[in-house]
C-alpha cells in the first residue's frame, strides 16, 4: 500500500506536465483535477502546436469524448511526437461502442500507437475487447463476461495497462489484476468523473509506471470522492467539495482510506 | 398541474438519452442540468459521429451559441437524422438579431426541419417572427408587441411549440398560450441558464408531447433556481446549489410551488 | 485611488459587451467573472460571425489557449473589425514561449494589429519582449530581468499597456509603471485566474483607458480573491467564492483593500 500513497507525493514533488486532447464538455473539471493532484495540465490540439508541446510534457492524454476530424488529426500528430520521444500516452475511448465511429477511433490509436494506458466504462473497454456490450451515449450499459477477465485479456494483447471504472475499478496490465473499492455513487450523477479519472492516471502515469500508477490514481480520485459525499447536499456542492478533497488529499489519509484488492 | 408535475417523475423514469450540439460556453452546465433532470446527456457534432448517435437518441438539442460552419455541418447532419427517425428537435437560437449569421443559420433550421421547440429570449423570438426586437450579443434587449402573441403567431405559423424565456417564460402551441412565472433574477446573472433551459426543455420533450414538456421544464427549473437563492450568497455559490435544487426536486414540491397561468 | 475605483461602477453602469475568442477550458470561467463585473460576454469566432458582432462590442479579447488554424482565422477577422472600428483590443498571448506557434500567433497579432492591452504571466511576456525566459505549458517558469524594465520597454515599443500577472502584477503604458499587490496563492491553484484576468481587464479596457483600466481590473480581481479565500476549504470552493465576491465587491471595499503602487 504503501508504494501507491507514495506515488501521490511523487506527482506533487515532479509536478508533471500533462498534454490533453480532450472533449469541450468536461476540459475545464479535467485541468482543475490535474491541478489539484500536483500536475500542470496543458490542453493543446493544433497539429502545428502538439508538435513542439508534447516535447516538455510528462504524458499525452487523449480523450475522444467530442471527437470530430480536425481533433482526431490533432490526436495522431501528439501521439506521433509521444511515439518518437517515448512518452506515455493514455487514452479514454469515450462512447466506443456508442457509435461506429468512435469504436473505430480509438481501435485506430490502439492499433497505431503504443498505448500505455486504456482508461473505459465497462461497455467501452468490453466493445473495445471483443466482447458483447451496449453502450448509451457515453454510459455503459449490460457487458457479457467478467470484466476481470476482459481486462487482463485485453491489457496482454496490447501490451497496456487496461483501467475499467465502475463501481468497483478494475485495474491489469495483463498478469496483474487488481480491484479499487473506493469512490461513491454520486461520482456518477456528475459529469466528467471518468474524463478526471484519465486525467488523474494520466498525472500518476507520468511519474511511475502505469498499473500501480492507475491504481493509485483510481484509489486517490475515490477516496477523494468519498471525502466530498460526507458534505455534499447534491451533485452541485459535491463538484466543489470534491476538488477541495482530491487537494487536500494526504499519503496518510490515502493509506487509511485505500481499498486494493490484488486479485492475482 | 399534476400532468406536469408527472411529466418530472417520467423524466427519471425514462431517463432520455438527449443529444446535444451546443456552445463551447455553457455546455458543461448543460450536461450536468440534464443529469440532474434523470436523463443522459450526449454531445456529438461531428457529421460522421451525429449519424449514428441520433438513431439512440430521444431528442436533438441544437444552440448556436457558439456557431460555425463546421458546427453547422454536424449539425445538419443530425437534424437530418432527427427528421428521418421521427426524433423531436429543439432549437435555441442564441444571438438571433444580434447578427445576420445567426438569424440565418436558425432560420435556416426553421424552414429546412420538424423543429418540435424553438426556446429563446424575447429578443431572438420576436427576431425570428419579424417583430421589431435588439439582441445584444446574446441578451435580449426591448422588443415590439405582445410576447404571448409573438409566441402563439410563429408556433401556429411554424407548427411548434415556442418558448420565450424572461421573467414570465411564455410557452404556445400555437393555440394555447401558457405563463411560467417561477425563477428568480438570479437565474439571469450566470452564464448559461438559457442554454439550461434549452437542454432540460430537450428531455421532458423526449418523454411527452413538446407544449407540456416544455411547460413542466421551465417550472421545474425556476423552481430549482428559487430554492437555490435561499442560500446562495451571489452567481457563484448559487449555481451548486442549482444543480442541487434540480436534482432534488420533487414532483410535491413541484405541486406545491408551481406558477402556471393558462392564458388561453 | 478614487479615479481606479469608479471604474468599478463605470462597467457596472455601462455593462460593455465583451466580445472574446478564447480557450475552451476556462471560456465558462471567463463568461461569469466578466458578468460578476457588470459586463456582458458575448462568445463568437466564426469569421462570418464576428464581422458583426465586433461592430456592437465595447472591447475584443483574444485568448490563444487553445488556438488553431480556424481559430487564428476567426481572430484575424475579428481584429481587423475591431481596428476598423477602433474598439480596443487585449491580446492573452497563453503560452507564447512554451511552443514556436504560440510565441509566433502572439507576435503576429502584436505586430499586425493595434493592441490596447497585453496580458500575460512573466514568462509570456518576456518572450515577446525578446527576454531570456522559460515558459513550461501554460505556466511561467523563470525570467531574466527586472519584469517591471520588461514591461515598461515592452510596452513603450508596441504603444500599448502591458500587464504581468504575478504575486505583483505589473502594469505599465511605457511611461508609468504601477505595482498591484492584491491578490492570493489560491487563484494560482485554480484553472483560469489568468484568462478571467483578461476577460476583465477587457471590460474595464471597454469604459476607460487601458493603463487605469487594467489597474482596476487587476486590483478588483485580486480583492475578489483576497475575500474568496477567507472562506474557501479549497480549490474546488474557492472558484463558487471568488464569483461571489467579485458579484458583490463595492468602491468603498476597492478603496479600502486597494495595494497600488506608482513605481514611476
Amino acid at each position: 500500500m504503501q508504494r501507491y500513497a507514495h506515488i501521490l507525493d511523487l506527482v506533487r514533488e515532479r509536478n508533471p506536465l500533462v498534454h490533453q486532447i480532450t472533449n469541450y464538455v468536461t476540459v475545464n473539471d479535467c485541468a482543475n483535477m490535474t491541478i489539484c493532484f500536483g500536475a500542470s495540465p496543458v490542453m493543446s490540439h493544433a497539429p502545428e502546436d502538439v508538435v513542439d508541446m508534447i516535447k516538455i510534457a510528462g504524458v499525452l492524454v487523449l480523450n475522444i469524448g467530442t471527437l470530430d476530424e480536425n481533433q482526431i488529426e490533432g490526436m495522431l500528430a501528439a501521439a506521433n511526437g509521444a511515439k518518437k520521444c517515448g512518452i506515455p500516452i493514455v487514452l479514454d475511448p469515450v462512447g466506443a461502442g456508442a457509435t461506429p465511429y468512435r469504436t473505430q477511433t480509438a481501435e485506430r490509436f490502439m492499433n497505431e500507437f503504443p498505448i500505455s494506458v486504456v482508461k473505459g466504462n465497462a461497455g467501452e473497454i468490453s466493445t473495445l475487447a471483443g466482447v458483447s456490450a451496449t453502450v448509451r451515449g457515453v454510459d455503459s450499459g449490460s457487458i457479457s463476461g467478467d470484466p476481470k477477465e476482459t481486462a487482463r485479456r485485453y491489457a496482454k494483447e496490447y501490451g497496456c495497462t487496461v483501467v475499467i471504472s465502475g463501481a468497483e475499478d478494475i485495474v491489469s496490465d495483463g498478469k496483474r489484476v487488481v480491484g479499487v473499492l473506493n469512490g461513491v455513487p454520486m461520482m456518477g450523477k456528475i459529469s466528467g468523473t471518468g474524463c478526471m479519472a484519465s486525467a488523474v492516471c494520466g498525472a500518476f502515469t507520468a511519474v511511475t509506471d502505469p498499473m500501480d500508477g492507475c491504481i493509485a490514481a483510481m484509489t486517490a480520485l475515490g477516496i477523494a470522492g468519498e471525502e466530498a459525499a460526507k458534505t455534499a447536499k447534491g451533485p452541485g456542492s459535491f463538484k466543489p467539495a470534491f476538488f477541495d478533497a482530491a487537494a487536500a488529499l494526504t499519503k496518510e489519509q490515502f493509506l487509511k482510506s485505500a481499498k486494493i484488492t490484488e486479485y492475482s
